[in-house]
Parts: structure tokens; C-alpha cells; sequence
């Protein structure tokens, strides 16, 4: 069994809170289990100068943990100089995540910076980031909308991520840390609301895995992300009806 | 008339929410007017080398801000291998300013390390940062005496700090940031709970100002102090009661 | 038609030369179409902090582009305190693929260490390091085993992988850098000898995919493998025909 | 009893030796006991980008110890890529201290540049830099007027630094190495020519001060600084009677 | 007797192949005895600042080993920030033997970036850099010459290196590593075709050296360089033929 | 005529003042015309890692100008983490030159760190800090000797250094700024005190060099190098004479 007797395709409690931040274009806070992420959403002028005089738009982002997100502290990542491999890996995945729902050309010559970070982390951070990102992605767009700024909803995708994996052999959705650190095999997964898919990502920890062990971490994981689509629905929804 | 109606001897709303880091051993949200800060106290057993073999502890601090903290976004600070003078400054006064409230031989060959996370940067930053980084501190003593680790509290004085200036001539009590980018004169104050001082710093930004001028904001900084440092007492006991 | 009349299911040319290096362990030089990645295993008896003392050997790998492996100069990674989130993710895939098909207690408290080193690169270059990479750590143990510092082969599982993705609507193995430049779906996959996947990557750069989609692209991937396998084998065998 | 009879309230003898750059706009060495530090004041057309087009100028400083004016040796600051805390911290104190003392519109769109570089350090280098910055920068601004590259002259306050300290319960004035090293109470103070304050600061080494304390420290920093505010003068137009 | 009976006066094998790059203007594989260097020429639109609007061009040099070009894996150069002086001074040796070669107003405002990796080292690795930098430069030139974006030859001497020494008391023509490891002198000689010199550096090791030595090394350096550059030329020609 | 009517083999006016700092084991400060570099010899119990437990002590040396020591200030070498390549250079040969001079069983297992820090630069900075860093480290020796922690003297050459070059077609020793900015030829020279030498280094700026030129600027440095050698050893007997 589980802690707190959560069934294999069983997700963590999950809430998200909108306009945690004074002043992000839009932000949320999102608690999954006892993971909890602070998102916010930045819009800026400037993009990088790849897009420069091309009408696009572009979506970047950036994920760090607080020191003692962690049962035990680490430095803080970038101090030295040194952006760890991980947090890069983590930051890459969710600009890519973010962009594949994005139209920019409807976006304009704007830059949104997502900025994640893990207050607490008990596993999961990285689709907490992209399923949190999205919603402070998409109430940023809606405010520049309501200030006529932009004038067709660049947001043409929702996405949402979920991680599952095998632990003790059983195909599990939606590790937290205990049993992500003892997982044989690692996956992270991306989906948008029609089903289809922007991220598969499977990793053996441990051993090689079969074809039909990753067509059931498949269907963990589309089961997981359609809970957490209405979950952003009903977030974003919340928060358009306050204003 | 301040922002809010608010008179010039008065401190913006305060709030502490104490324990809300799941792993450090003591931990708070502090909240001055929309300014808000995340510390967590962590306590580990190396020391600093030239505490080793000493039989005494240390307590050091480190402050960030995330980046859009600020009506602009800012570049994470230490990405790029560059930890930037300001903050550099906060974290030696807010470790300086705790160090002197603790007794080191009570600690034992321990180190604490205090995170001043800055969520929501809107004034008075480095001074929410001493107030609640205190609170985290004495919480993760008292976590430590209950489990029998320590046998007497090594805080032995209570610190708490405000920023007073002086804005279009008139001297004002914990400055929110509009008042204080356009302060003459702006003063940093930590006090302990018998009104005796711990660091007094005051730097005229434009001019130079009288010895009258500064006995005025040391005035209000006592007061404004006194308030905070019941505010603290009241959370460290609400704490302890829940336990 | 694909450059010089590819089939959407065959590989380049693949050609593996061993023991190109004086000094390293193991090593060769592999050629798949234009790129070329030169791959050296090097045997250390210092292993990281958290192996000490637990009779167990770790693998790692760097990977790094020559300045003018590429069209266009580009800077060395590196200098100026910079690795790029690129090379770090690809250099962390490189060792944890290679890690799972080792086994740790035979190898002993050794660090084998794989440095990938791009000479030419025409796309597919993150799975040539895999695939020759695994054929200099393979060679490396082999000399060990000869020497009799080791007394089983601590190589458990054979390694290859290979790169696949849709491009103008189609599926293709192994591409070079014009498709990969414009594809819109761009996968990596690592899989063992008897057809066993180490690491599934998928990522839409544009859009999303089916699952139909996905499971073309496996197939693919396993064809494209299984004669890495072979051309693989060979090499090693012939490297131990010549001893 | 101080080292070589010193009373509490007095300064360590204090030379002021102008011109010894060939290159520099201004220049100064300070010797304050064995205190020695090389003052070179440049101007530079450029501006920080924050100045551009505003018709206003800068004053920065940079401050550096030389690896061995100390007891022991120093690695050199900022090699490998790391300005300690406490440099940063002074450097920040000694460009704000002589900013006050300019009218930038007078001094228009120019930077000038203080380099205080610490060949022997005993104490109180922090604020012979403050000193012996402004002789430099006073002397450049006059060598500009002579060569009418400015019609008024940029300096309108003079500005001088001392330290204060309490070692052994006494309130001293101009701390060498050795009291600073124990003093209970540490302080630094700058004021203008007419006995007004540009900065105050006063840190609890241990234990916390009283007020009484302080305002003792403020009376010896007056009569202190008031000394070297003389010296400073007379260094000056010694230097113009020379030209 | 030396390693293979090679004589005091006498090369090692000496080996050039050309281009062995896919995309560089210029390119060879320089192999001394068992070292070996990746050379390539690299020709951009862009000066550095120093150049810009002066109709003139500019040639500078990158050298890197590859971590396992020696007998004991190396850490990779500039991982961490930190590129060793011995690398700066080497690529600075090359880019400015190369430099005395060219005519600038021929070259026009281009930079020719010479990158020279090595893949196997034993011993002369920066005078095997400077040799076969020059073929690569010489070839990427002649590649604008025929293109007709140049129209008259900016290579206008044509310079090889070679290294000398003092072992054991006897004077030796091309060190190889366990020479070199072992000397009391090493000496690096740059000379041109009519037997002038570009550069001389002659560094005792231990002791001192007599001006007899000094000059015995010269001469030697004069017969080998004169071989090598009759070995540059046959490349270049041989490459030339194949167009 | 070169400035201030000097002859083509003449130095300029040189001046070592002893014993400048107040810690250093050895110090002095070396003015040749307007150059002057401060050096300090610090003795360490530590050695580097690669002569632990040998018995042998190690000579290292550092080399960096103030900022303003230029007629253009220049940015603080290391700040931002880059020590230049010309500083390393300088600072590898200044350590070369110094070793060769010392035996190291003598000195025993300690480290000797030299200092060079130049106040202001007007050309041969790299041979003034040989020269005054020789007198410096002989006079450490010196100390320890007469504390006898050393029993017999680990000096055992004495070196000074010079540098020449060719300029509008004439040999001249000692080049300041305005002769070595437009050389065509420049050396650097180092030699003992029986006329041996320890560094020739010769670099053609621009075209090349005959034999006949470089034993021309051999001949002048003999000279030069001669004339040093006497001032430094008056400077050390004085420098004796006074304890």
C-alpha cells in the first residue's frame, strides 16, 4: 500500500491557488501532496535576439528549489557560478512544455518568463512546474487580453504533467520522493487536452524495461493529466470570475 | 499622508505564520504590508573551519529574492556566477544581527542557517528578513530542546529590525518602497527586547543630515520595534501551543 | 526521398574504429553519415564521495563539441565558466544509459569515465556517444579483465541508440542535420540486446502526436538498433582478434 | 593604555602624500598609523547606462587589499571569480559616502572612478579610503578646472571617515588592528565639513550597546573626523601651490 | 640512445593530412610520433573591436586538449571557469607565430580563428599546433582565393615550430614526452621559410644555461624546421591537386 | 635620441627601497624610470599538494597591476573571474625565473609566494618584478636565517632580468611604454650573476628577425642585466646593514 492509502493510479490532492504574487501578469501557487510550487509569468518587451523583427513571440523558463525545499538543505543552485545539470535539464523541459501551446505569432515580440520555484519538494516538482506554469501562463495572456494589449488568445493548447513509474514492480502514478528515490523506472509525461501527447520521457533507473511496462506508465499517466486539465480549468476559471 | 492613511509612527499590518517549510527545523512566513518573506531555520552538525574543534556553534544567513519579487523581474541572483553587493550586504547583517542574540557554547559545534526567501519585495525587506528570520531560529531551538538535543535555549537575547527614513523631510516609520526609492536619508535599526541596540545604520542617499534628524528615527525605530518584537513573542508561543 | 536516397527506415553508414587513443583504456572513433564522435574510457580508482566504502564503481560521461564540428563556430563549451544546458543534458543521458547495463560490485570501487568528444557533428550525435561509448567502456573492461584487475565482466547488458522523428509528416530512422533541423517530432532511445528500452525520450518541437505516432517511431528505433547491435559486436570482437 | 601611549580619544599620526600616480586624474597615498592605502581617482567619458543622456555624472569606487598587507596573506579578491562580501560591502560604502559630497550636473555626463588599494592594512582602512578617496577626487576635479574641462567645481561637500570602537568597556577613537580585533562595539562614521553625517554605523560585535554607548562614539567621531577634515585641506592646497 | 634509435638531430615521423573537416574553410590532422592535433580554420565576417572600420583583418588561436590526450585524464579545460595559464600562453604562442605570416589588408576586415585540439600528446604538442595551424590557415586562404572573394594571397610567409632541449647533458631536435618531462632546458623556435625567426623562448628548468647551449639549440631547431616546412608544402600541394 | 637623451644601451634610473611592508617576511619596492612595482615574499608552512612529504619547499608568484597603473584604466584582473592571459604569462615566467635561483632542500617543506603589484607601469614591468622580486625573496631568507629557521641560505643564484627590443631598426635595452608599443621586436631576458642565462624569450611583433639581431639584444641584456645584479646586491646589504 501507499502512504496515506493513495492507490496506485491515484493522484495526490491537488490545489492551486491563483494571484499569489503582487506583481507577475499572473501567478499561482501549486500544491501537490506536499510539493508545493510558486509560479509566476513575466511579460516582457524584449525577446531573445533569435527572434528579433519576427513578429514571434517566445516562452522561456526558469526553475530553482529554495535551499531547504529538501528534507536536507542544498546550496543554492546558480551561487558559484554553477547551474546544476538537473535544474537545467528541468528548465529546458518546461520552456519546451509551455511553448508547444503557444501561437506567437498572436503573442507578438513579447518574452513570458516562467518562473518556478519549489518552496517544498516531495517528488514531482517538474510536472508540478509545467501544471502550474501553464495556468500563470494562461492568466497572464488573459490579463493582456482584458487591457486589450493582445487581441486573440495566444494560449491554443492546455497542457498538463504528471511523472509515473515502477516501484517494487507496480506501475505507479504520481510518485512522491520516497518512492521516486526507489523507483526501477522514471517517467515524466506532458499531454494536452485532446489526449496527444508533447513529452514522453522513461528512464530505467535500474534493469531495462519492457514495451509493455512503458504502454501501462502511458495509461497511468493519460488518466492522471485529464484530472489535472480540469483542475487547471476550474483554477483559471476561479480566478476570471474574481476580476 | 503615507499610503493607506497611515501615520508617520506606524508600522504597515504584520503577520506570522509560523511552521510552514515541512522539513527545516523552524520555519515562518513573515508578512509587513504586501512585503513577504519565507524563512527556514536549518540546523546542521558541520561548522565553519575555524569553529571546528571549538565546542562552538555558529549561525550564518543567506537572502534571495525570487526573481519577480519586483514590480520588474530581476535576474536570479548568483546565476552567472554573481552574488550582487546588495545582497551580499543583507545576508552578513542579517547573520550579524542573529549571531548576537545567540549563546554559542549552549549551541554546541552547530551550525544554523537561516533562508530569507523573499516572495513579494515591497520595502523593508532585509528587516522582515532579521525579524522573522529570528522567529525560524527560536523555533528550531525549542524543536531541538524538546527532542533533548540541547539542554539550555542557546537564544538568549530577541532581536527584531525596521527601516525608518526620512521622506520630503518628514521622518517615517518602516518605509514601503515607494517612499523609500525616493527617501533622503534611510536607516536600518535591530533592537533587542531590553531597547538595547545591535546594529544602527544610516546612510544619507542625497545631502547630508543632523544629529536631531537621526535621534528622530532612532525614536521611532524604538517603538516600531517594541510592537514587533511582542508580535514575534506571540507567534513563538502559538507555535509552541499547537505542539 | 531522404539525402543520397535513404530509406525512411535505414541508417546511415556506421563505421567503428577502436583503439584510437595511446593512453585511454578504451576507445574508438565512430562514424555515422558525417559525424563523427571520438569516445575514450577512462578507469580511475577514486570513485564519487557517496561510493566510498561501498565496494561499488560508478559511471560517468562528458560530452563536448569541437568549436567547428558545426556549420557555424561556436564557442567552447565551457570556457568562460558556462556548459551549456545542452551539453548537460546530453552528457547526463550518456552515463545513465551507459550505467544500466553495468554492474557495480564487479566493477569494484572504480570510476569509469566516458569522454565523448565531437569531431564533426551531422545530427544523431547524443546517440553515437551512447553507441561507441559503449564500445569503449566495453574494450576498457576487456583490458582490465586481460590484466586480471577484474575477475568478471562487470559489462552485463550491450547498449545502443538511435535517434528517430517525423519530418514533413514522415517517420524516420536516424537523422541527419537538415531533417532534424525541421522535424517536427524528435526522439531519442536507448534499448538493450534482447530488445529492452533504457531510456525513451519523445518531444514535439511543434504541435503534439498521437500515440499512433509514438509507437511508429519505437518500431523504428528497435529496427535501427538491433544493426547497431551487430556493427557493435563486431567491433569489439575484432579490437580482441587483433590482442 | 593604548599602543605607544595613545589617548582614547585621539588619532594615530595621519600623512597625506598627493600626486603619486603618473597617470591618475588625482591621486593620494594615506598612511593613519601603519595604515597605507593608494587612492587614484579616474575620469572616465562613459557613464553608467542608468546616467546616459541625463546630463548628470557618477562617482563609483573599487577597493582591494593587496595579498599581504595583512598578518597573514590573502588570497587575491576576486580571483577565481569571487569579490568577498566584505569588499563589496566597502566599496558600496565608500562610492556612497563621496556621491554625496558631488553635484553631478556640474561634473555632467562623466564618471570618476575611485581605486583605493590597500598596500599595509592596520585598522580603519575602510574609512582612510573614504579620506583619502575625496583628496584624490578633489584633486582630479581641480586638475579639470585648470584645464577648463569644468567651469564649477563638482565638490560641494568635504567629506572624512573615522572608526570608533569600545574595547574593554572604553570608547576609542581610530581603532588599530589589534583593538578592532577584540572590540565589543564596532563603528564607522562619515561627516561633512560642517559637522553633519553622511553615514553612521554601528554594529554589536557581542552583546547588544545602549544608546548612552552610542551617542559617546558620535561625540569621538566628531572630534576625530574634524581633525582629518584639516589634514585633508591642507594635503589639497599643498598639492595646487606645487602646480 | 633515444626512444626508437632516433638521433639527437632527427624528427620524429611527421604526418599531415588535410581536410578532415566537414565544414571548416581549412583543415588538417597533424601527427608528430604519437601526437596528434585536430587543426581547423575558421574565416568569420567579424574583427574584434580593435579592428572594426580599419580595413584590416585579424588571425587568432584556440588550443584545448581533450581530456584523455595524456597518460593521466585531465579535468577539461574551462569546465569550472578556469582556463589554465599554460593553455593562454600556448594559444597565445600560436595565434601570434601565425600572425607574423599574414598581410592583414590582403585578408580585409575577416578573423581567421585557427582551433587546435589535441587528441593524443606526447610532447611538442604547441609547436605541432603552430605547423599545422599554418597548413589549415594556408588552405582555408586558398579556398577565398578561389571562391574570388579574396583576390591576392594574405599568407606572405610561411612559419613551422619545432621544440629543442637539453637532456641528460645532450642537446635533442623534437622532445618527446618522457624527454621533455625530464629536461634541464626546453626551447620553442618559430622560424619562416628564409630561415628567420618569428619567435625564440629558451627556459631552463633547473639551473642555468651557457650562450654555447643556447646556440646549439638553435641550430638544431633551424635543420628540423627546415624539414617540416618542405612537409607543410608537399600537404598543402597535395590538397590543392585534389580540387 | 630616446627620451631623456638616454643611449640605446643605457637603463634608466633604478631605485629598490627594502623592507616596505610591515608584515612581509621581504619586501621592496623596484622603481626603474617611471615603473614601480611593490613586492612582498611571504613564507608559508604549506606547500603545494605535489610536494607534500618530499622535504623540498616550492617559489610561486602573483603579478597585477592597480587598475589606474595605465594611462587608460583598466578593469581589476580577476574580477569577474578572468585572470588575462597576459597576466598569467607574466606571472608563470616571474615563478620560473625565481625557482632556478633557490635550492629547494634548503628551504625545506615552505612555500614562498611573490607578489608583484604594480603601482604604475611605463614599460619592463615583468622584469622589475623579477628583479625587485629576487631582493625580495632574499631577503626573506635572509630573516629566516637569522631566526634560525633556516641554517644555511636556499639562494643560491642571483637573478635579475631585462628586457630589450628592436625599435625603427635600433637595438635598445630597456624599453619604456612609448619604445615597446611600436617595437618591431621584443625580449625578455634573464640571467644569473656568472652571466648564465635562465629565460630568453624573443617574439617578432612584426616580420621576422635574423640571428645577427637577436645576438645583438643578447649583448645589450648582458649588459643590463649586469648593471641590475650590482644594485640589487647593494640594496640587500644595506637592507642588513640596518638590522
Amino acid at each position: 500500500m501507499r502512504p496515506l492509502r493513495r492507490k496506485s493510479d491515484h493522484l495526490r490532492p491537488v490545489k492551486i491557488t491563483t494571484d499569489v504574487s503582487s506583481y507577475a501578469e499572473g501567478s499561482c501557487l501549486i500544491e501537490i501532496g506536499k510539493t508545493r510550487v510558486f509560479c509566476t509569468a513575466t511579460v516582457e518587451k524584449r525577446v531573445p535576439f533569435f527572434r528579433r523583427h519576427s513578429g514571434l513571440g517566445w516562452v522561456t523558463a526558469e526553475y530553482a528549489m529554495l535551499p531547504r525545499a529538501t528534507a536536507e538543505r542544498n546550496r543554492r543552485d546558480g551561487r558559484g557560478g554553477f547551474v546544476s545539470g538537473r535544474t537545467q535539464e528541468i528548465q529546458r523541459l518546461v520552456g519546451r512544455a509551455l511553448r508547444t501551446s503557444v501561437d506567437f505569432a498572436r503573442l507578438g515580440e513579447r518574452q513570458v518568463i516562467i518562473d518556478c520555484d519549489v518552496l517544498v519538494a516531495d517528488g514531482g516538482t517538474r510536472c508540478a512546474a509545467i501544471t502550474g506554469g501553464w495556468v500563470a501562463m494562461k492568466l497572464a495572456m488573459e490579463r493582456l487580453l482584458g487591457r486589450r494589449i493582445l487581441h486573440s488568445d495566444p494560449v491554443i493548447e492546455q497542457v498538463a504533467a504528471v511523472s509515473c513509474g515502477v516501484h517494487a514492480g507496480v506501475a505507479l502514478l504520481d510518485l512522491e520522493y520516497t518512492e521516486d528515490s526507489e523507483a526501477e523506472l522514471d517517467g515524466n509525461f506532458v499531454m494536452t487536452a485532446d489526449h496527444r501527447f508533447v513529452e514522453i520521457q522513461c528512464s530505467a533507473e535500474e534493469g531495462a524495461f519492457t514495451r509493455q511496462t512503458h504502454d501501462n506508465l502511458l495509461a497511468l499517466a493519460e488518466k492522471g493529466i485529464g484530472e489535472l486539465l480540469q483542475i487547471q480549468s476550474q483554477a483559471v476559471a476561479d480566478s476570471l470570475a474574481k476580476t
